[in-house]
């Protein structure tokens, strides 16, 4: 079994922002020479989400207001430990912090308009996401 | 290493629909011949899902009303390049487009009542399902 | 390829519970061998959760009423069946049943502040997660 472990750092200039990975893990799952297998692609902080959708601003800007929506920024008790980031914990839990993609024939096996985005939630400082790729 | 990837279509019949897979994804895995190990079943459209749940039609229709009520269809900035189907994006968001059952001693390592299910939110068109074993 | 596979046993105390699982995951993993790979924490059951997010006790109370909110008690069309749980499976699918940590140099790839946990929506009986280490 090959495998191969990176990492990617982000430090948004917005609190909010999207980042589309999508090519930087392909090129992680060319680097590994794996053929068949999987690529994990996880946030590693609690406030930061890593989904899989339609590369398309309109999209994009539906996105955050649904997020805002069903979790909107107001006074969380986690607050009361001097965070004011409640609601980019809720936000990471909506949308998920992790997708597996499959890779058949050493690429990734997405649909046409399939591209992987990393979500900050609450950004402006250095956060990491694992690059996680398994198979032969 | 074992693998196996292959494809499923849907072209539901209504524009939305859920799809119990259970049974095609235990016959691939014992295609597959692995015996310990996982398979991913993750939908290539980015306006459907795949889920674990109960096959119950009673909690079906409440996943649907709760869906309608958490993304209700209505007029979103995605719409400006012609589609009309927003809620469905943000429906593939909200269940999630994937999930990784265990396979142990060749067979789906699910609970007594887990079901998979493919979840269509903008059918009536050829979409696709990737499943892809790996193990020994 | 190694892999290993154990279960976790949950009988909580209260309906509704959250319970960290990261040292016993860590503690699998450890006990597989398993240097590079992934683990998977995955709810054998369909009203509970699995999640990475703060060890923090006031946000663990935010999250509570954010599922409660998304996801109230009420009179659900699945409860004809003589169940009273439709809450708890929509919960479920919010909240997502299962996770994957990466495995990296023996032990779990996690950030700083990443913890799992067992999220159990409908207790007071004997409940199931499936642990599946894969890897080398």
């Amino acid at each position: 079994m090959k495998s191969l472990t990176e990492y990617l750092w982000f430090e948004t200039q917005a609190k909010r922002e999207l980042v589309r990975v999508t090519d930087t893990v392909a090129q992680l799952v060319k680097k590994s020479g794996v053929k068949e297998g999987m690529v994990l692609v996880s946030a590693m902080h609690i406030t930061a989400g890593v989904f899989v959708n339609d590369n398309e601003p309109g999209l994009w800007d539906d996105i955050w207001d649904w997020l805002a929506h069903l979790c909107p920024e107001k006074d969380y008790r986690h607050h009361r430990t001097g965070e004011d980031n409640g609601d980019a914990h809720l936000k990471s839990l909506l949308l998920h912090h992790q997708v597996v993609v499959p890779i058949t024939a050493g690429k990734l096996d997405l649909g046409p308009w399939q591209q992987v985005f990393y979500a900050e939630f609450d950004g402006q400082r250095r956060k990491r996401v694992v690059v996680k790729v398994l198979g032969d």
